[in-house]
């Protein structure tokens, strides 16, 4: 008998990799943070001893969701300014509150918050896009959950830096303090085409090469940036990045709403990660991304839930559903962004985005044990044809019972495992008062 | 003192009508099955003294919530084919698996699993429309939930009836066995203006004019819909439908993702509704109902979850977020279908479309007691800066706690007062077995 540290025995297991399918009866064996087996239970029982065991007789195990577009401070401004166009709602609501707000400790309130839900919610895994990276990275590590922290770039001063040269050397120090941290990694954070100078796009290009770091950039958002973008540049705003050498399979392009074939095209040749943030393009009226065309052109498509204040939620279940919705509308085509290829976009293709493929995001021995366990026995998911189906079309995200990073349980039976609610309720309930100026 | 049945008092109550407002610390006193009250809570407790009284001090309390279209004997079908076109959905999975399932058993099965589901999600009333309307009726008395029943009505026999003079017999039978029922009421349901003649409609006119009874029907749900009418009729089938005398106050038109402006307007000055099925529409790719578009012409604008079999869920707080969410992307305007806007749709409107505006769909003095109070301190839905986009934006229906339909606890604290959902489980996974041939 080998010993591992952890058994689990879920009714259903669907591990992503390989595409679409449902194992029934299996079990897998972690030992550390990794796993290393996968086989039926029967099996598992009579091979391996293990320290803890855990049998899941009415779930699905799933790997843990990866949110591939988020800004999580901003949690603590949910529903703060809606049903409002960008810029009133950007420029009368969301700065002046985050010029309240804004610092080290609105960073990590907001990410404990935010933290919070993602666990409850069955996402292991995020790629943040915020300032104050340090505080971040730092928050992350003591939590115990794994992010790609995105370090900040824009042409206009901050809390965070004073210029182009602080945001660069700032970030590069972030990058070096946290470079060892097993759960945590570093990209670039170029804010947008229209709020980033080409110099400092040709240093991101030039650093990113050198240090092998993923470029995460909102991308194409709207009609209005590209058409501003011709009367500024002359130029759309991919042509521009392809011009300074933004666009190869570092890039991880945010929101991607206003795509030729051509650029579509361009996107696969170079390996270009698009993370498809439905409901924030929606719910800013920003357009509809063509998910099923850049899925069918071989595009790495990932699913994000972008911030807070404009979705409002972190529901990867919620997004991952409304993904595989709207792309049948857009593609006029009921086949398109069928329910594996939805759950593959919000696992799979988060990890192959971010360049953490060969780590995270499907359940495949070797790869680390962020594994989320969902209830399906709750009458909403009654009665089970297809378990895939269920987990995109009907399950709510308060149906995840537990959940793992790398090994460690971090959510157990809905009951988080180092978290205090209260705590963090209270906290949010500080800030609102602090941002809107009353209690 | 006054002595009444039940006070209770929400920390917010959202009655919808006046549209848009949030009264903090107010009590609604409850007599019988009705509203008699709504005021402070200091003064409610000076004035009553209810036989119950229930204290909700994190909670928003909202009028029931309205499924304008359903079929909710097919939720025992949920997620048995997805992910296909309409017509090989509809002919290689979903009739075949009718054929081999309906009955009253099936009818009253799904209802069973449907009221469960629609209770545990804050709807109190539904539209529904599927074969033995009398199964229905009498299972929806049974249960004490609020439904508005169709009278099928197709050119084509089932096992319900066998040609066009039993749908209308055995129809109006029902409406007269049902007519006196509290919570219940009858329309007309003719299936669609490609299934139904000109001669049943013609009849269908006539006796929704003398017995003073909706219509409810699917109407433009698709492009191919109206292509092909136009060559059938030579006419789109709204425009054969006013021929018919159709489009009047009694309709209550399903889907409508194809409309001109004319036809809008036309919507409008007749005084018909529209029910918006958002994520049924994208599911099939069927298209984009113009919903703000039809809010600012005028016309009374609904929500309905329409079948699991094309969901799939019945959740509607999901479809009046993804209703609000789409509605700005489609009208390009982030104003679009604001939140308070898409609450009243799910609740008022939907009341409206029914003729029971009278009634039910809003929290006022006379209405029928149909509440539901939804927990807002999960962190989840904190900090809250605005009630009505938190309900719109960020709750998941698994935060409704309580829900009464007209003033009887149907779920108290999350547990269904008359319902014992382990053997609704059962029920549900037999009907698996019998369907799909397998265990």
């Amino acid at each position: 008998m080998q010993s591992i540290d952890l058994l689990i025995e879920p009714r259903w297991l669907v591990p992503v990799q390989p595409h679409g399918v449902v194992l029934e009866h299996h079990a897998i064996a972690i030992d550390a943070d990794r796993i290393v087996d996968i086989l039926p239970a029967a099996d598992a029982r009579a091979r391996f001893a293990p320290r803890d065991h855990v049998v899941l007789s009415e779930h699905a195990l799933i790997p843990g969701l990866v949110n591939a577009h988020t800004h999580n401070p901003m949690t603590l401004m949910r529903g703060l300014a809606d049903d409002l166009p960008l810029m009133s709602w950007l420029k009368e609501h969301i700065w002046p509150a985050e010029a309240k707000a804004i610092g080290p400790e609105f960073v990590r309130d907001g990410i404990e918050l935010a933290v919070a839900e993602m666990l409850r919610g069955g996402t292991t895994c995020c790629n943040e896009n915020y300032f104050f990276p340090d505080v971040q990275a730092a928050t992350y590590r003591r939590l115990g959950f794994r992010a790609m922290i995105g370090l900040p770039v824009i042409e206009f001063p901050s809390a965070w830096a004073s210029g182009r040269d602080e945001y660069f050397d700032k970030g590069l120090a972030v990058h070096d303090e946290f470079r060892d941290e097993p759960l945590l990694g570093t990209s670039f954070a170029p804010h947008a085409p229209y709020t980033v100078s080409d110099e400092s796009f040709e240093r991101i290009r030039m650093l990113s090469d050198q240090l092998d770091l993923p470029v995460h950039l909102h991308l194409h958002e709207t009609a209005h940036e590209i058409e501003e973008a011709r009367g500024t540049y002359g130029a759309r705003p991919f042509a521009r990045m392809q011009a300074l050498g933004i666009v190869n399979d570092h890039l991880i392009a945010i929101h991607m709403t206003q795509l030729t074939d051509a650029e579509i095209a361009a996107c696969a040749e170079a390996g270009v990660a698009v993370v498809h943030c439905p409901e924030s393009n929606l719910k800013l009226a920003s357009g509809f991304c063509p998910a099923e065309k850049l899925r069918r052109a071989g595009v790495t498509l990932a699913i994000g839930t972008d911030g807070c204040a404009s979705n409002n939620d972190l529901d990867m279940f919620g997004e991952m559903r409304t993904a595989a919705l709207l792309a049948k509308a857009v593609a006029e085509d009921a086949r398109a962004l069928d329910a594996a290829s939805a759950l593959d976009a919000a696992t799979l293709g988060g990890a192959r985005a971010m360049g953490w493929s060969e780590r995270i995001g499907s359940i495949e021995v070797g790869k680390q044990a962020d594994v989320v366990a969902v209830r399906l026995d709750d009458i909403e998911t009654q009665p089970i044809y297809n378990v895939i189906s269920q987990l995109v079309y009907a399950v709510g995200r308060h149906q995840v019972s537990d959940v793992w990073i790398a090994g460690q349980r971090k959510l157990r039976e809905r009951v988080l495992v180092d978290l205090d609610i209260s705590e963090i309720r209270a906290k949010a309930r500080r800030w609102r008062e602090r941002i809107s100026g009353s209690a």
